[in-house]
């Protein structure tokens, strides 16, 4: 199997969006999935990640929902600010994700009948987002995610939602959490949440290293939400 | 592989217990595993699960808590009498669920470096009240358990901890999680939970019909617990 990595550029209302499809192109048509990357932006980390989940046969989209060339990185000041500027218009965010569905499914590669999304952090909320939505993705995966629902009722949920989160991520503490379980029962979603003790934000991020502000890498959590992952994509597809 | 089911009679003070032991009896020295029942006794149901978990490559020994004999069916008006008086003595519970663990040890078939507990229910309790005492098990699964701690303090917990968990369980409410999270968290022990939505309690019990109650049996949560578990084991162990 070889995995290729293709630079896709995409106009929305003429400005240039630049994704990467991580595919085997020789395979033909297989699932596909979406993975949409955190704070930052698309990067390596999210090819390289993209490239193992394209290893157990599917066919991925890594998104860009800033926008051609506007990537942060952690050591910048305002390494947030093409995610707030979304998470700010959640209305917007809901239209951008559901975009990168739809190319997703136009891709030749691609089973458009099954299709999947999986994020970290920032990427998580754009997951149940997408889900929120309605949109007909058979389930969405969120790593150490982002909870909070839009300012506006969602669609029915059709999709199954597998959450995996770290107990003591700042950023999604107990409370938020069970909000979540909340609503996904409220909505009648298929839902499973698992919870890693002694983990933080971030915990599939290599590159996380403040564990005084409750965000790090866990090699036991990524090892586990990847597996989970693993069974959740051949429960929907295989 | 031949998985054989033996009886094996135990005394405690002059008491009999009956455990059935479920292993491979040409496959030599494998990891260890007790199985807890739930409220009822040790029953087929648990022979045939515990028959499924060798099967992976474990031996398991299927615990005995109430006596020979003592056994109930959900028929009877007073089907919790041998588990209440085990609840009612959380002391009595931590040596019985002890001596299970020595006597597994003590197995010819089994590893004693290498041993795992899981439990259904009540059985989850003794799996969580075995950790609790500090023993020298690799790890431990809970099924649809019961969370309350006991009344005095717990050992250091060294063992590793899956919680699989029906986030509408009447059992276990949100609230009686969130406080596992905590004392498990407070322990410093390696734990996951993992909660399925729209499951209630006994989800892995075929025979469990009373959904107005809250106890039913889940085909998703089983065989996704199932999984869990054989990753868990796998982690353990191989």
């Amino acid at each position: 199997m070889t995995i290729t990595r293709e630079s896709l550029v995409h106009e929305i209302d003429g400005e240039p969006f630049e994704h990467m499809v991580v595919a085997d192109p020789k395979a033909g048509r297989r699932p596909g999935v979406l993975l949409f990357p955190n704070v930052l932006g698309a990067k390596d980390a999210d090819f390289a990640y993209a490239q193992r989940v394209a290893e157990l046969g599917y066919n991925l989209l890594v998104v860009d929902l800033y926008g051609q060339g506007k990537r942060t990185t952690r050591a910048e000041p305002d390494a947030a600010r093409y995610m707030n500027a979304l998470r700010d218009d959640r209305a917007l965010l809901r239209d951008r994700v559901n975009a990168a569905h739809a190319l997703l499914k136009r891709l030749d590669m691609v089973d458009a009948d099954r299709t999947a999304a999986i994020g970290f952090c920032f990427g998580g909320l754009c997951v149940l987002d997408l889900a929120r939505s309605g949109a007909d993705i058979a389930g969405g995966v969120s790593f150490h995610g982002v909870y909070d629902p839009p300012p506006f009722p969602n669609a029915a949920i059709s999709a199954k939602l597998l959450v995996c989160h770290g107990w003591d991520d700042p950023i999604a503490p107990p409370e938020a959490t069970m909000g979540l379980a909340r609503e996904l029962t409220e909505a009648g979603c298929d839902w499973q949440i698992h919870a890693y003790g002694h983990t933080g934000h971030a915990f599939t991020d290599e590159s996380a290293k403040m564990p005084d502000k409750g965000l790090a890498y866990s090699p036991a959590a990524d090892r586990r939400s990847f597996q989970a992952m693993t069974n959740f994509l051949s429960e929907l597809f295989d």
